[in-house]
Formats: structure tokens, C-alpha cells, sequence
């Protein structure tokens, strides 16, 4: 009971921001948008921010705040971002998704950790070092409402922004660890470019009996431009490799060195066999290969039972992750042409690029690093491993180009944290070993010559 | 208003028939359906029938009804169905779907064709006929509710009711005309195969940047299994064709004689090209020819805008129409063959048959034929074409099996019906004539020898 009282306390700020459903993909949700971000502004003032307001963009509302060090030399700007993932399937979640719930050692809900969670750790540690007073560099703060759609307003207000933005490093906790005792820092993330087709058949949904045959199905002539576009794991729209650098020798020594065990990787999602690109390992594919995945199909009858119909149209969701060389806008164009070149004349395909976002490299020579590695040190008692992972964060390629500065993924997340999934959950001992390591950075940080 | 009145009138008992959604592939229907069945059984009796009731099945219930008429030789079974296809997507209808409207000269509503408006045709028809005294012949009704979901529990209800349904002719109306203008009669039906399929990968959604292009996304396995079932407009399941009867030159000769306009057909359905199997005429591929058509698809992510998900299920509802020489259960059992032979390691494949049934063949040496024909002129004004058709009514050939009886199919509706699709509907016209076609064939069926 008591223990419960001070828990609650502690995550009274987060689960006061899971409880908006700031779902970006979903427009009906602009007024939680707006809830969330005003939440966040309130929070970090009490947390210590001098200031902090909440930023117009053309799309969902900006988050900044700031932290003056008198004589502080340095700006360290943390990044997050308050909207969420759908959450549906919601008939799979065995807690309310906006509600939550402590059960296990862990906290179960949307955002728990993407990025509510681990956005919180930042503040947590923010809060501390400034009620402490150790805190000698000023820090900043950005969070934004549109990561999972792709961050489409935050080029433009980083554009407009870039005084307000000034800083000596960004630090971002959105990403994961290898494992609960593998601490690791994210050396390197994938692009993304996605893409929704609709293909129509007739202008009305026929009878497959007395049309089938002699009319064009859109969800048959869907599969077949879909299959066609991977063959035994490569992705075989002309051009799409283009740009991929192939990892070197020294790079595959690495990769293979990081503890992977393939039988638990296969229990852990419930698959019998992994399947990829030939001639690279697990590892390989999920991190410093470009893949192809169908996230969502849809057309015709749906419902119970069997319907004989010809359907008039068909729909997908399409996502390709890029590496870091590839530009997603020639990807897309690739991928736009490619369609165009094979569309046969008896349906129509139209293609919407939906978002996207360039890859990303940290190199481990950058003199912050050392202050990020000797940060996870203190906190989970072991030298982490710098490793390229397959998620995307495109915004972080932008605050490049913008504003000419270099990232630091100090990222908490654990893969059974099933983010994006239902049952989205965050160890509690993670969120104390995150707060732990992300105060030791900015201790660090400072004595960085 | 007068006018309005005396339609009303006139249309009462399919007006009563429509607004009951009975719906045989929901479930939660059961209620409709057998409010449906009573309802038929008191038109049946109000129209005439010496007695009529409701006979249980394995699943809906069936409607029976009789009419002896002293000293007659013969019986004519009149077979039909009260049940009717889903309204969906019923954004796309102008009118309720489940409330008659008259309008434009035509009845719109789901089943105003398919099949309670052809079945009313021929209860007006004995209706009158009963009336004048005209009838010579006993005539037998008989109507299910599951013919839209094939006939699951009618097979069973024939065997064990033989006597019953005695007879020397089965009439049917539920087919349709090649146009107004061009009265033909059906002689030729396809069969029907019908499977669920669902791809299992991972054992929950998971985060496509994280597993992507190293776990097997079930969607995208789907669209190959699919799209490798057809090349080119050609079946590629093994041994699909070897039951496929090729047509005779002299078959095809007739085919082409049937009026038929290419660019009306594709401007009617909005289409710039028909497409199909090489070598076979837009008319051969829809009614001579097997067809596989993909009546629904779904999985991942089908909402708003972009999530970035690799799903763990995707499914698919596929048929193929089949032609009189292919047995579906053969059929169903090489489909169900292929996909064990080449599912790979990686995800798991379930097939599930929904329902099928063979094809029909009617041949015009038959001594009823000329009844028809006879009847059809006399409503028409013109000699009716004997034409196959690609839809299936999977019982026929069961009754012929069976009962050991042929079935003349003498339809009344037109392409333009829009039947299984939004807004169904059927000309005023069409019921007159109808009636009086039915009303003939019975005349004419008393004068055979």
C-alpha cells in the first residue's frame, strides 16, 4: 500500500501524459494533441525549466523548454516526443491501454516506453540534477507531436527555430538496449519511406460469378504487384540498391560479436524460422539492411462467412527501411515509377507516399561518446556495446542537416517492451537505471575537454 | 398516388420479404431468418397452397409448400431462396438496403433480384394461375435460406424428404437474362470453390523497424502465395485444369452468336480492358471458363494514415468458379495440397474450404425446353437464347444427383441488377414479364406429350 503510494507518486507525471491517447496518425485526436502538449509544458516548468511553452507547427504543437546555467559554456537539447502509436488491436491488450497499470515489476501501457517512458526518464534525471544543483550546462528541451508519422512539421519549425534550437549536442532517449544486462548505445538507425496503393477494378463491387474470369480482381492484381516486388528476400524494384553501402568486413567482426541468441530471438516472437536477405545474419537484416514490409492489406469481403464478390477496389500499406545512404525521396520515386512502369491497363494503381525519413550514423569517435559510455557504465554496471539498430527516427538526420548537430541515442527500451504492439510495458527497474545513466551523462558531459 | 397505392399493393408480400434482413452469413441473424421462413410459409398459403410449413434443417430452417390439383399426372417443383447476400459496404447504397423503394421504374433493395424478387415472380405466377383455374399440374414450392452460404444443410433435407419433393421438373428463377431485349434461358451454371486462409508469422504485432527484413511478414507471404496461384489469367494450382472440358468449335460458334457489346460491358462496369484467359472470348472466360477471384483480403494496420507495423496474421477469402466437369471437393482438396506443398518454414498457413458445390449443364434436347422457350417468347416477343452462365446455384446439381431431376432455370434479371453489390434493384418491367413467362411455362408444360 505505501509502496504503491510512493510509486505513484513518482510516475505521477507520466501516467498523467499516458492517460491522453495522443494517438498523431488519428485526426480526431488533434484536442488530445494539444491536452498532451500543454501537460508537458506544465511539467517540465515544475520539473525546473525557466521557461516552456507550448510552439505552433503547421501540424501538432511543439513542446520547448530551457534551463540557464549562469556561465554555462555548453547546451545539451533533449528530444522527444509525446504522441503515440495507435493502439489497436485493442481486443489484445490484457490492461487498458490509456489507463496505467503497475503488475510485475513493470508498467503496462501506450507510451510506457515510446516514448512517454523513457521521454520521462530524461525529465526525471533533468529534475534531479537541477534540484541537486549539479547541473553546469544549460539544457533544453523539444518534444514533438508527430514522431510515429513521421515528424512532417518539425524540419520547417527547426527551420525557423535555429537560435532557439542552438545547442552543442542532442540527446534522445527513443531507442533500446540489446538486453536488460546488455547495455548498448545506438550507433546508427534505418530510414523509412512508406507508401499507401489503391488499386480499382471495376467502378462497383461485381458478382465473381458472372464477372469472374473476364474482369481484373484489384486484390488479385494487388498481391501480384506486391509479390513482385521481393524475390527470396531482396527487393527487386530497379535502382533500390543503389545507394546501399555494403557493411565492411571489420563491421560484420563486430556485428557477430553481439551476445544473440537465435533460439530465444525465435521462442520470444513464435517463429519456427527467421527468413531474410541470403548471405547475412539476423543481426545483419534487422539493422544494416533495407527491408520491405506490408503493413497493412485490405479490401473486399471481410466480414464472417463467404461473400462471392469482385471487388472494386484494394488497398495496402507499404514500408520500406532504408540505410543510412539511401535518400527515401529517390526511393520513393523509385518505387513510384516502378508501379507507374508495370500498371497494366486494366486497373488503375495510384500510390500516396505517406512518410518518411533518412537513416543515420553516430560515429563512436565523437568526443561525446566516452561521456555516453561511461554513463551506462555507472548505471548497469558494464561497458556497452555500440550497435547499429533497425528502428527509425528521422528527425535525427534532420537536426543534423539543420542544425549542424550530432545525436547521442542513449535509449532504454527492451525488445519484450513490445512497443507498437499491444501490451506496450516498461521494466520499473529500467526507468531507475535510465534516470541513473542519463544524470551520469550530463555529469560527464561536462568534463568533456 | 393512385398509382403508388396499387404498386404497393401489388408488392406487398416481397415488400413484407425485404425488410426482414435475412442474411444468411451472420450469424446473429438466426431471428430474421426464421421470421423470414414463417413469412413465406402465410404468403404461400395466402397465394394458394393447399397447405405449407416450416421444416428444420441442420441450419435455416425450409419453407414447403403444395398445391394438388385432382387427376394431375405431373409435378413441377418451384425451388428459391429467402436468404440474401450482406449489405456491405452499405455506405455506397442510396437506399436502405433492408426498405423497398420504388423509383425510376425499378424496385431497389437488397434481394429485389437475388433472389426474393425472382421468387416472387413465380409465387405471382401460381398465384394467378391458381386463381383463373388455369393450373393442370401439382406444383411444389420449396425455399432456403442458405443459398448465398451454399446450401450447407439442403443436400441432407433433399435425401431425407424424397418423397416430399417428388417430381418431374424443378423451375427456378434465379439467373438472369443476357439483356431487356434478348431474353435467353439458362443452361449452363459454373461450380464454386471457396476458402479462408490465414497466415500466421510472429505471435503478435511487431515493431517493423526492429524485426523488419530478418522475420517473415505475413502479409507479404500472403500476397506470394496468392499471386503464384494465377499466371497470366491461367490457374497455376496442379491439376486444376485436368477435369476442364474443352469447348467444341460448334459450342464457341453459338457463344459468338450472342449479341454482345465489349465497349458497353466495359463502360457499364468502368473498366478500360477486360482481362483474362489467353485465347478465350470476354463471354467464354465468364460462364465456360474456371475463374479465381480473391473476394477479400485484410491484416496489419487498415487504419488512418502510417503505422509501421509487421502484423502476426493475415487473411484472405479466395473462390474460383468452377466448370460442370470439375468436382470441387477435388478442387479443394488440390488447393488445400498446393498450399501444404509450398508453405514455407517460416510462417504457418491454415486453409479453411467455406463452401462449393458443382457446376450444371441443361441440355436444350431436354422435353421441357421447348416449354420454356415457348414462354419466353410469349413475354418477350422474341426466341429466347440458350446461353451458359458463370454464376453458380451449387443445389441444382445436387438436385439432379438427388431427386434424379432436371431444373430448368428461368431468370428474370439483368446485369445492371447489381446483384450481391450496393444498390440491387430490378425494372417493374421485368416482374410483368416474368409472371407472364412463368404463367406460360405452366400452360405450355401441360401440353407436352
Amino acid at each position: 500500500m505505501e509502496e504503491t503510494k510512493e510509486l505513484d507518486a513518482f510516475y505521477k507525471d507520466l501516467f498523467d501524459l499516458i492517460r491522453i491517447p495522443s494517438i498523431s496518425s488519428d485526426k480526431t485526436r488533434k484536442d488530445d494533441m494539444h491536452r498532451c502538449a500543454r501537460l508537458w509544458k506544465d511539467i517540465l516548468l515544475n520539473a525546473g525549466a525557466d521557461k516552456a511553452e507550448v510552439m505552433p507547427t503547421e501540424g501538432n504543437p511543439v513542446v520547448f523548454a530551457e534551463k540557464r546555467i549562469d556561465g554555462a559554456q555548453r547546451t545539451v537539447l533533449v528530444y522527444g516526443h509525446y504522441d503515440v502509436m495507435p493502439a489497436d488491436p485493442v481486443e489484445l491488450w490484457q490492461t487498458d491501454p490509456f489507463e496505467p497499470t503497475i503488475k510485475d515489476g513493470r508498467l503496462w501501457a501506450r507510451g510506457a516506453d515510446d516514448d512517454k517512458g523513457q521521454s520521462f526518464i530524461q525529465l526525471k534525471a533533468f529534475q534531479q540534477l537541477v534540484a541537486s544543483g549539479e547541473l553546469k550546462h544549460n539544457v533544453k528541451f523539444i518534444l514533438e507531436g508527430e514522431e510515429e508519422i513521421g515528424s512532417p512539421s518539425l524540419e520547417a519549425f527547426c527551420r525557423n527555430h535555429r537560435d532557439l534550437l542552438q545547442c552543442d549536442m542532442i540527446l534522445v532517449s527513443d531507442t533500446s538496449m540489446l538486453d536488460k544486462d546488455l547495455p548498448s548505445i545506438t550507433t546508427g538507425l534505418r530510414g523509412l519511406a512508406y507508401w499507401q496503393i489503391e488499386v480499382t477494378g471495376p467502378c462497383r463491387d461485381l458478382h465473381s460469378g458472372h464477372f469472374g474470369g473476364a474482369v481484373a480482381n484489384p486484390i488479385n492484381e494487388l498481391c501480384k504487384l506486391l509479390a513482385g516486388m521481393t524475390d527470396n528476400g531482396r527487393i527487386t524494384i530497379p535502382g533500390f540498391y543503389d545507394d546501399v553501402v555494403e557493411l565492411s568486413p571489420r563491421e560484420r567482426e563486430m556485428i557477430a560479436q553481439i551476445p544473440f541468441d537465435l533460439e530465444k530471438y525465435k521462442a520470444n516472437i513464435g517463429i519456427n524460422e527467421v527468413h531474410g536477405e541470403p548471405g547475412y545474419s539476423t543481426i545483419e537484416r534487422n539493422s544494416c539492411r533495407p527491408s520491405f514490409d506490408i503493413c497493412g492489406i485490405w479490401g473486399g469481403y471481410t466480414g464472417e462467412g463467404a461473400k462471392t464478390v469482385l471487388p472494386s477496389k484494394a488497398y495496402a500499406k507499404v514500408s520500406c527501411r532504408l540505410v543510412p545512404d539511401q535518400d527515401y525521396e529517390k526511393i520513393s520515386r523509385l518505387f513510384c515509377d516502378y508501379v507507374k512502369s508495370i500498371t497494366p491497363d486494366y486497373v488503375k494503381i495510384e500510390v500516396t507516399p505517406l512518410h518518411g525519413g533518412e537513416g543515420y550514423l553516430f560515429p563512436i569517435t565523437h568526443p561525446a561518446y566516452p561521456a555516453a559510455e561511461a554513463a551506462f557504465k555507472k548505471a548497469f554496471g558494464k561497458e556497452p556495446l555500440a550497435v547499429r539498430r533497425g528502428g527509425s527516427i528521422p528527425i535525427i538526420s534532420t537536426f543534423e542537416k539543420v542544425l549542424g548537430v550530432k545525436t547521442i541515442l542513449m535509449g532504454f527500451g527492451l525488445e519484450s517492451n513490445a512497443i507498437h504492439s499491444p501490451n506496450e510495458n516498461m521494466q520499473l527497474e529500467m526507468f531507475d537505471k535510465g534516470i541513473e545513466a542519463v544524470k551520469e551523462f550530463h555529469r560527464q558531459y561536462d568534463m568533456i575537454g
